[in-house]
């Protein structure tokens, strides 16, 4: 677990600055709430001493005099307040907030924060860059309690791997536990709760010759007619990558499969961002959600871009669980379980929020519905995609029915986990005949 | 209801025929079960005066002499029995059987029946032929009790059109109360319970410029967010069909939606045969099962072909529900609902039971999964699939298993009625792989 | 199906009457549309020979002169009209109506039909009656096409008995096929669409010493482990009824069962009125919805009321499928299935239409949610519940929401058969503290 | 993340021992797998210097000589092995294993380890006790990561408080964020992997006078009508708790509601076991699982015990959430949510697993099935009172299915969190007719 006092280090008395520091703009405070790390957006107005804003949904009112900021906050639809007293100093803000919740007003608790200033990312006019990396601990929990293993700038090129899902590295070697280790968290600069992190899978390889699966059947998949017949019995199975071919061919083939052969079509099982708080302090790897995850969707491979709305501070980008081949659900549990080498760019887009975890290609946009079963994901896909074309489009609800009605593509995408996934395709020609409106807001994708 | 009188109007009094009749081989026993039409299968070995054989599972000894039949038949796991007194005229057979079950065995009940030879249809050496149908009623049942309206033999075509699912023909004029009525039931010679019906959708064409739809999502793809912004209504919604440039557009769009268009691809939202008395005396022709029906797969279009298992003498089959264009799942609860011309060429394979409802194309055989969820669609679809590849391939649970985990497709078909459908495809290339057995059953496609 | 031509056998010509009829007040018109009889709801204002009123939803103009009856009906919402030509006689009205519908106006189609006055019913005066009734033909759809095999009056009492689930009577003799062979329909007087039909389940007392049931466990309650485990084997197993002491034994337990005993507890598989068109020509008697059906619900036994929404004239009540004792969700798929002695009284409550299924007893008030999955079947139950206590209460979506919070009781009712079934329980006890709004509305119960 | 260096900071020098230490009997290892404590079972037999026995299924051979352990253990299925360098230091053992893994055998992997043997608790001869327990700190993740709070013996009981959902205490005063905070870990000494904890509820009482809850309904419970007429809005709801007369009432009444009460019947949301590494470093304590966790059951409460599989050693008990009240599946999300006084007693069943989670009061024995839809959780409380009843009483499939079929009892317990609750009821009087067979197994509870 993040231990708060680290955060808090820093906190050093400074001497009171001569001149008046500028603190109008957009703030993430990071707070000490009862042990754990939370962060909230604040807003600031300026005008002279006079301070008015927003925190967290709060209008605030207070006073900036001699870098020692104090203000009120106060929810407009309850009881609730925040009390400030704090010190600025240039791009950082930290103190006290005397928190007093609407349900338990009578009762108001005391933390330190810290405040840095939301500034586009001075990163960001610096070329993109490609960096090389080479991992050496495998994470198994999405959590922002990790260090990120490297900071990039949105528009840079990340090259490295992955070990596979039981934790063994390109040449064989154990490096982890299982349970789909992951390479990273990598830092974004400048993604923030409220962006969108824009993972664009460069290209995505095969770096070693065999892969591990089962013969088994996942429950969700498996009847009792069936089970009874299988007697439900499951052996790990080793198949051949023919790395020349870009074919895969199980090593001890039954009767019936002496000749069977796939081709290989590498993809990512897994693509997150931290959870953030909202889902606790961390989610295991083997798990998936609106940060992504665990969504094995046979189609984020080379090629395509998976996009994600930002939990925490700098995203904490993570990536593993390669697949050589999957059929739809990974309804082996395993799939063609191996290592991969991996090279993924990444952007930001500054303040726009997309609804969901969505994938994109050159012929479709895809929202991928993750829920505890296949008919809840179905009705989750649909929504986070009417949220989409509202947001993109104007649609209506009624709109959106119709062109659901005409246009919609759903493909079981998941069934290995606990979360089912259901994938709704939309074509982009199909896409391609509304009528897009006029664009009042920037939409300012970073690079 | 099918009115047993009916059935057995033919039974009349025959002289003894001075010749010993041969009845060796399969028939179908059709019985008064206290009012209701049931079919079962009788095998017969003949010895002179003796007969043995096998009725429905129970094994069968008795005397075929001057014409006249009598037998025992005795369940072997249990006490039931069947005493059986019959008269043969060639290939038909008409008496009484005195029925003892299992668990009533004290109290057996006497039921007049009919056998008919399931001769190779003596129609199948007669040429392959077109028929031209016009249709005068709709039926709104999938049931054995309505009159065939065309009897046609295995190889033949079959030409005709359907109303839409609102009972409006080509012209727009009402011909039948909504609900998917049907253009049918065709009786197919020699078509038996435990072969397969092969129905080739040879044409599928657009026959009016318009069809009807709705601007609503289905409850199975909502969401209580979706429906509290939609306020849950529901319009109905005309589109306009371009009949020279095969592309739909709504009549009246919302201002997003000007220019909206999607190509035309035509499908039948129904095909069935008659499931039988399994399912009871009929079913409403916006459901489905075993026997095909309201399965709303938007890949049954020109090209496809559709098998069905054959549960009645003479198959019947049904088809309707035409729709312009549909996106998977029918999430509009009305696609863009049309009438349609149709042709059909039907083929039989004799003793051959498909395991399922399937439809097949150039590129891929689909087992279509239908349950009361989507949940349990997809393991349907899946057991289905792995009985097929057992039957054609004789693959282990766990080598389906491998097969399934790198080339299974699954598609969310139907989500509007009250079977959800999932179809799980397999790309017959990768299948080509697979090394199947030598054919030791002869599998005599009629045709 | 229900032959049109036998519902209109009465229509003669009469001779014009010298006095103006009275048709003011309610009528239900029955049409014959397209071959199917479907009713229709017919409000008439009477101003010397100036009529006005509603029929279904359109509202309609007219005259009546010499008992000659013409109107023009529009619908308010589209294009569609009706135009009536009709002759009257008493209570009945009969005519020819030319339909024009909104979506195809222009090919509007013409049909005879007939109305009969909503009048209440002249027998409800009459003295509550006990009928003594022995069946002696079983059905397996519910439907409206079937001839009633006793009319009744509300208020009175009917003793009869029903066959076993597979239609085997008290002394054991088969009677019919199985999948619940029904008793009845009873037609009941006075009942109409838009009315409740109350039924009281007065005695229900086992009729023989035996019971059949299974030994399996249905595919709801089944896993991938536990089916490999039984090998999903299922066979017959035959229960003793010890009627002296009303507890039920294995008649050949296995090792550890040889003491098992439960004591029994009669229930009624299937409670139901005819389905009416909305649902098709029938639905087989193993199924079950707003009619209710094959519920399988254990608590409709001896004591508890079955509520349920009339959807053709005069109910047409079923019932059969007696269970000496089930668990919850009758999980063996068969449970102990007997033949029972059958004492109900029957009710309607006029005008009032109860939001779905419904069961009532001394202690709680049961809403009955039927559906594809337990998961929608648990939804269902929630809405059919909220509509009834905003029926009752006027409590709003939020106050149902505190009041489901802190009473409700769910219990899975049903797992065998195509529909699971859920049954959300709410204390009458924990009602009672609820503040009821005054009655406006009438609500009278006949009896 | 528990820190590997923690564990093992007591490893020191220690000088060899002149006796030979006895080994055999059976330990738990815990082991340093590449940064995360896993625990593994293993078991020696030792005549005189030589070594046999069992590691996690491995078969082991080695010596013992002046304290010094060394063993090769090889996987009697695969090729894998382990190498093992330790010291023998009275009841702990610690070293070094060389780990090569079946499918990468041909890269081993060096790790430290500690091994402690399974006594029976030296404590477990103590006396029971009372322990008082003020908590200070408050944990939102099931994990064993958290050093534990206290430690008590099997027979011991512990008075304590839990915060309520918010984390806020007795007093209104928050204490923690929200999600479930929980007042533990205990340590129980003795519990091991394998064991089954048994937490009796002593006592459950009310400790303030009021209440959180919430007027909306989770979307599980939802349906597009019922979110179409709320416009899914949800409020905070306060509820005044009358501790005098154990019942609650809302504080602001809507006007239907004005005198609605119900009686209070103080239950836990949350208990629950450390789930071990299987599920990876922690689960957030709004998750459960077959550890426990949020199950949001009403039954226990008072006098209720709730039995749960040990997997880690302590086992490691949590518990939380109190309700005031609570309708089936927490509809409304938040229960009528408060801090509670909690007395409860552990026991151990050494050497017993129970296959689940399981709850027993006077009259029930209940499994609780947790998992994606109500579907699957129905399935899984099937599935896991077979095992239960297989454990027990030596049922075979069959004779569960008739037991099941005869006696079953299935309440919807959970709607509102990541995981459906169905809980499976076996009433004890229906049970006690079983043959139970002659007890071949010890069964030593302790206490």
């Amino acid at each position: 677990m993040k231990v708060a006092s680290l955060v808090f280090l820093s906190v050093v008395s400074l001497p009171a600055l001569a001149q008046q520091p500028t603190i109008a703009g957009k703030w993430t405070l990071t707070l000490d709430t009862f042990g754990t790390a939370t962060t909230w957006p604040l807003t600031v107005e300026q005008k002279g001493d006079h301070i008015t804003g927003d925190y967290a949904g709060d209008k605030l009112e207070g006073t900036l005099k001699d870098g020692k900021l104090t203000f009120h906050a106060k929810d407009p639809g309850g009881d609730g307040y925040e009390d400030v007293t704090a010190t600025v100093s240039g791009d950082t803000i930290t103190g006290t907030m005397i928190w007093a919740q609407n349900m338990t007003v009578a009762h108001p608790t005391t933390h330190t924060f810290k405040a840095v200033r939301n500034v586009p990312s001075s990163a960001s006019s610096a070329p993109p860059k490609t960096h090389e990396f080479t991992p050496t601990v495998f994470r198994r929990q999405y959590s922002s309690a990790y260090e990120p293993v490297l900071t990039v700038n949105p528009g840079d090129t990340l090259h490295t791997w992955t070990v596979d899902a039981g934790g063994n590295d390109p040449s064989g070697t154990p490096r982890s536990l299982g349970g789909n280790p992951q390479t990273g968290p990598f830092y974004v600069n400048g993604a923030m709760p409220g962006d969108t992190l824009v993972v664009h899978i460069r290209k995505l390889r095969l770096n070693r010759d065999w892969a591990m699966s089962t013969n088994g059947i996942v429950p969700r998949a498996n009847t009792p007619a069936l089970a009874a017949k299988s007697q439900n019995k499951v052996d790990t199975v080793r198949w051949h990558l023919d790395l020349a071919n870009n074919i895969a061919t199980p090593e001890k083939p039954g009767p019936h499969m002496q000749h069977y052969s796939v081709p290989v079509r590498p993809m990512l099982g897994c693509v997150a961002v931290a959870p953030g708080d909202a889902s606790g302090p961390g989610i295991r790897t083997g798990d998936s959600g609106g940060f992504g995850g665990n969504m094995d969707f046979n189609e984020v491979n080379e090629g395509a871009t998976v996009l994600l709305p930002v939990r925490v501070p700098g995203a904490l980008l993570f990536f593993g669980d390669g697949h050589a081949v999957q059929g739809d659900g990974e309804t082996t549990g395993d799939a063609l379980e191996t290592s991969l080498d991996v090279t993924v760019q990444v952007e930001v887009l500054k303040g726009k929020r997309i609804p969901g975890v969505f994938v994109d290609n050159d012929t479709h946009i895809m929202a991928v519905g993750l829920d505890g079963s296949i008919d809840q994901a179905f009705a989750d896909a649909t929504e986070t995609m009417f949220a989409y074309l509202e947001q993109e489009y104007k649609l209506t609800p009624q709109e959106f029915a119709m062109v659901l009605g005409t246009a919609a593509e759903y493909k079981i995408s998941e069934a290995a986990d606990r979360n089912a996934g259901v994938v709704l395709k939309m074509a982009k020609s199909k896409l391609a005949t509304l009528t897009k409106p006029a664009p009042t807001q920037p939409a300012p994708a970073t690079h």
